[in-house]
C-alpha cells in the first residue's frame, strides 16, 4: 500500500481526490488536512457519509505518507511542498507554484516572489501522457493546470511533428464553474451564472497562457503565441476548448487522423474520435480522459481540435492520481477505470 | 408624476424595482441608495445600461420623493422608514419589519427587538388584492414576504369561506435562487446548487411560518397551524408551492372552481388556471401574475392548491409597485402589465 | 460469473445498468438488445467508448444467460420474462408489469389487461431491504418504481410499528429529467424543462400511487390512502420527496432517530442523516443510497420525512443489481459501493 | 395602426414576436396561423394567458394586413411570401428563404431549388443597422439569421474599413437551445443538452456560413472566409461568439474603440461595452440589444470581438420588429425599449 497524505482536501480539487482514492486499491489514505475545517470530518462539509478526519497542516506529518498531494492554493503551496521534501517524501503539487521552469515566469504570471526556487529545477511537469518516464522517477511533480492539459493534449502531435504555421494559435476555452473554486464570489453566484456565459481573463492576460506557452515552446521547440478566450459556462464540471490551428502545409481527415492514432495509440485516456464525430463535455465529464476531435480545413490552412476533458479529473485530481500510479508502478488506470 | 425613492437599489429586490419604475409612466426616480456602491451606478454592478446613481442612504432626502420604497434588511428597514415617515413621506417597506403585528411576534420570529413598535399599528399588510382599501390610504405598508404571498392568495377563498378542518395545513415550497440573495454563500454557489434540490428551515421554524399563520388567522377568524417546508430549487426565479388544505366538506371541481372564481373575478394577477391544467413555474416567471391552479382530492378530504409567482416581481417588487399604484390613485396595473 | 443478459439496453435505465455492471466483478454480459439500434453499439447512441455490440431482442437467447434483465416499457416486458421464466432462466423485470400483486390492479393503473397473470404469483416485489430473503430465491423479481422505492424505504418503519393515523400520507416528490424516458418530447425539451418546475399527474392519477398504496398496506397491514404530487424538476437525475406523515401519537426528535436506526441499522444502502441535518438530491445522486431525514412535528401531530434517492440507480438500474447479488448469492454491495 | 399577420406563430420565433407585438401600441393582430394548431388558441400552447386564436394558413388572407411576418421554416416561407407580394402585402421574411443573393447560393446551401428565385431582387436583407434605408422601402425583408446578425454587427466596423487582413476570420459561436427550434429532438433533450456544451457542424458547414460569408464580402468589397464553431449551450437563449480578426495593421485599444464608436454612436441597440468590459450574455438576453466588447491584441496582430444576443430577440422577433418600425415610419425602439 502507498500511504498518501493530503493536503488541502476540502476545496473541489482536494475532495475529488479523496473521492477517487477511496476506490484505488493499493493507497491508503494516513492523513488529510484542512486550515478552516480541522477538526471536523468530510461528511461535515460535503454530503457524504465518509467520516475522515480533517488535521490541521501542522499537525500532519508528512514523514507518515510516502506521497503527498497538495490541493492548495498557489503561493501556499511551496512551503509545504519544501517541508515534504526535505522530508524525503515525494510531492505532487496541483497548485502552480512548480509548473512555470523559472522565477521570472512565476513572478511574471503570479506577481510573486517564487517561495522556493531552488527546487524548481526538480520539477517534473506532470502531463503523463508527455512525460511518463520523467514522472517515474520524479520527487516532485508538477501537475498540469485544467486548461494546459486539454489544449496541450490537442496540440502535442501537431507541434512535435513541426507541422504548426506561424501566427498565434487560437484557444477558445469553456468551463464549468467549480473550476473556479469552492469560495463563494459574486461570479460564481447561482444567479450570476445560470442562463449566462461569461468569458473572462481574455486575450493573453489569464495565468494559463504562460503554462501553455512554455510547454508549447518546449514540444515544438520554438515559441507560438496564444490566444485564450476562456468563458465560465454553465455547467458544474467539465472544460471545452477549441483549438484553432493555422498549419504550414494543410492537413486532410485521413493525415490528421493518422497522426493523432500514432501519438496516441497507447494512451488509455486519450480517446480520439473517429472521424464525423465531435467531442462534446458528455465526452469526457466524470472520467479521467481527454477527448479529442479533428476537423481539418485544408482550404483555410487550419485544423480545428476540439478538446473535452473533466477538470477536477483529467484537470486535476485524476492526472494526479494517474501520475502517483506511474511514480508507484502501479497500472497506470488503477482506481481511474469508471 | 410621482417622485420616488429607492433605499437598497443594488440586492435583488432593489435591482428588480428599478427595472419595473423605468417601464412606468407616472414616476420619476429622484435617488437610489446603496451603502456598499454608493458613488458608482448601476451599470457598474449589473449587466445593463443603465447609469442610474447610487447615493448613500445618508446622503439621499426622503423628504425629495412623495414615496420611499425599502430593499433593505430586516432590522435595517424601521429606522429607515421611520426617518422618511416623520418627514411626512409614505412609505413600501419591502422587508420585513412591518409585517408583523405585534413586537412580541416580531422578536420571537425574528429575534430582535423590534426598532419602530410605535409604527407596528399604522403598517398596512400589502397583500394587495386582500387589503386594497387600507392600502389606498396607508402611510406605511409592509410589502409581504414571497413565499406568504402565493401561500395567502391560495388559501384566501377556502379560510374566507370558512371550510378549512382542523389539521396542520402543509405548504411544501420551492423557491430559485435568488430568493436567497445576492450576498454569495456556500448554499448559493453554482455548484452546490445546480443538480440539486436542497429543502432548508424546514417544517415550522422558517420565518415566514410566522406570516402566514398570522394572516392566515386574521382571514378565518381562527388560528391554523402550518408546516411549512421551502426549497432551493435550481433555478434563478419563481416560487411553487403545494397547498394541501383539510376541508371539512368536500369540495368537487366544480365547486371549488366556483369559488376561486368569484373570489378573484376582478383581480388582473390572480390566474386561476381552468380544471385539469396545473400551474408551473413558467406561468409566472417574469410576470406578477399569481398563478393558481385547483386539484380537489374529495375522496380523501382534502384540496390540494397549486401557487406560482416570480418571488422578485408578485413575490417582492411587483407588488410593491402595484401597492404603489394604489395608493397614488393610478391604474393597478400600470407597468406591470407585460 | 454470473452471465447476464440486458433486454432493452438503450433507455436510460438500460444504459446505467451496464455502466454499472462494468464495474462488477462478478457478472459477464452475454448480450444487450435493442429494437431501434440493433446491429448499432452502445458507443453509436451514447457518448462513451464501449464498443457493447446490440442485437435484436429477437436474436437474443435468454438460455445463454444465468439471470435476464428486462428494461423495457411495461406490457411489452411480460412476454420477454415469460420467455425466460420458460427457458429456466431467473428475471429481474424493471418494468411495472409485475409489481401489482393481481390482474384487476394492473387494469386498473395501466389501463391494459395482464400479459402474463400466471405469473404474478411468482413475483416477488424487489424492494431489497424489504424482501431481501424472498428476492434471494426468487424466479421473478419485480423491481420496484422509482418514487415507490424512496417512499416505502421512509415510510416502513413507521408502518411496520403501526404509528400512523389515519387520513392521508401526503407525498411531494420531484424528480429529474431522466425519470421521464429517454424519447423526446415537448414536455422533456430543454426549454421547456429549464428554469421551470412543473407538477404533473397530480393527486391520485399517477401509475405509482397504486405500487405504492398496495405496498403500504401489505407493510401496515391495512391501507392508507396516499396524496401524491410528482413534479418534473430542472436536474437530469435524482428523486427527492417529502413524506408527511400524521401520526397516532407524536414522535419526538430521539424516539423517531431510534426508529428509524434499528430499522436500518445494518442496511447499506439507507442512510438515515442525524438530527438537524436535512435530505439533498446532493445526498444521493450518483449512488444506491437512499438517504432519508427524519423531521418530528409532534405540536401537529406529524412526522416529516425527507427523502433522495438517484432515479437511475436505486430507483432502477442499482438496485436491479443489488437484487441481483442477493439472488446470485454474491456480498450485496458488489459494484454499488461507489 | 398598421396591421399585421403572423405566419407559423406557435414556434419560438412565432411566440416571441407576438410576445412582443403585445408590447407595441402602433400594431394590430389580424392573424396568426399555425398548421398543427389551428383552432387553438395560443393559451393551449404555451404557458400564458393569451387567448390569440390560432387559423389555419390557409384560412388567413395576407389582404387583411398591412405587413405579414412569415416565422415559417426555409422551403416553406417562399409560396407564403409570394401570395402576400402579389396581394401587395409587404413581407418580413424570418426565414432563409430570401437572404441568399442567388438561386445557386440557396441550391448549394440549403439543398433545394430555389421557390420564387424571380422575387430575390426584391428582398433586402434587413440587418437594421447595416440596411435601413433600404429596408424603409422594402416590400420583401429577409431578417438576418441569428449568428450572422452578431457576427456582422461585431466585424461590420472592421470590414468597412478595409483593415482585416487574409486568412480566416474565426467565429466561435455558443447559441441557447430554442436557437434548435422548437420540435423535440434527441438533441434538445434536457438530460442531453443540461451539464454539457456540444459543437455541431463545425467548420464550414453550417448554412449560416454562406450567409456570413456573402454580407461579410458585401461590406469588405472583398471575400474573406469564415471558420465557424457553433455550439448548443445549456441556457434557454442567447448567443455569444468570439470573432478572430486577423488585421493588416494593429489596432490599440484606443483606435478600437474610436472605430467602433463612430460606427455605432447613433445606434439605439448596438451597445459597445467600455474598454475593460467583457460582454457576457447577461448583458442581452431578454433584450434587443447586441452587445460587443473589444480586446485588441496588437502583439499578435488580432482583435478580437466579442458579440452577444437574445437569438430571439436581436437574433430574430426583435429585429423583425425593428425593421417593421422602420418600413412603417415608426420610432425605430418602439416596443423593444426593455
Amino acid at each position: 500500500m502507498v500511504r498518501i497524505g493530503v493536503y488541502g482536501a476540502t476545496g473541489y480539487t482536494g475532495f475529488e481526490l479523496l473521492r477517487l482514492l477511496r476506490r484505488h486499491p493499493r493507497t491508503e489514505l494516513v492523513f488529510a488536512t484542512s486550515e478552516s475545517a480541522a477538526g471536523q470530518t468530510l461528511a461535515d462539509l460535503y454530503p457524504v457519509p465518509w467520516e475522515v478526519p480533517l488535521v490541521h497542516p501542522e499537525e500532519a506529518d508528512p514523514a507518515q505518507a510516502d506521497v503527498v498531494f497538495l490541493c492548495l492554493p498557489h503561493g501556499a503551496s511551496a512551503p509545504t511542498a519544501v517541508r515534504a521534501l526535505e522530508a524525503g517524501i515525494r510531492v505532487i503539487d496541483l497548485s502552480a507554484d512548480f509548473r512555470l521552469a523559472t522565477p521570472e515566469a512565476y513572478a511574471r504570471w503570479y506577481g510573486l516572489e517564487h517561495p522556493a526556487p531552488t527546487w524548481l529545477p526538480q520539477a517534473v511537469y506532470g502531463l503523463t501522457e508527455l512525460y511518463r518516464e520523467q514522472i517515474a522517477g520524479a520527487r516532485l511533480v508538477a501537475n498540469p493546470g485544467c486548461y494546459p492539459t486539454g489544449t496541450l493534449l490537442g496540440l502535442a502531435p501537431l507541434l512535435q511533428a513541426g507541422l504548426v504555421a506561424d501566427g498565434p494559435i487560437i484557444v477558445d476555452a469553456k468551463s464549468g464553474v467549480s473550476g473556479a473554486g469552492r469560495r463563494p464570489r459574486p461570479t460564481t453566484h447561482f444567479v450570476a451564472v445560470h442562463e449566462n456565459l461569461a468569458p473572462y481573463s481574455v486575450g493573453r492576460v489569464h495565468r494559463h497562457v504562460g503554462e501553455m506557452e512554455q510547454e508549447v515552446a518546449k514540444l515544438a521547440g520554438t515559441p507560438y503565441p496564444i490566444l485564450f478566450t476562456p468563458h465560465l459556462l454553465p455547467v458544474s464540471r467539465g472544460i471545452l476548448s477549441s483549438l484553432y490551428v493555422p498549419l504550414r502545409d494543410p492537413l486532410d481527415t485521413a493525415a490528421a487522423h493518422a497522426l493523432y492514432a500514432q501519438a496516441y495509440k497507447k494512451e488509455p485516456f486519450v480517446w480520439v474520435l473517429p472521424p464525423g464525430q465531435t467531442a462534446t463535455l458528455a465526452h469526457a465529464v466524470g472520467t479521467n480522459r481527454c477527448v479529442l476531435s479533428l476537423h481539418p480545413l485544408p482550404e483555410v490552412g487550419h485544423l480545428l481540435v476540439i478538446t473535452a476533458l473533466d477538470n477536477l479529473v483529467k484537470g486535476a485530481a485524476g492526472q494526479a492520481l494517474q501520475n502517483l500510479n506511474v511514480m508507484a508502478g502501479l497500472p497506470e488506470t488503477m482506481g481511474l477505470e469508471a
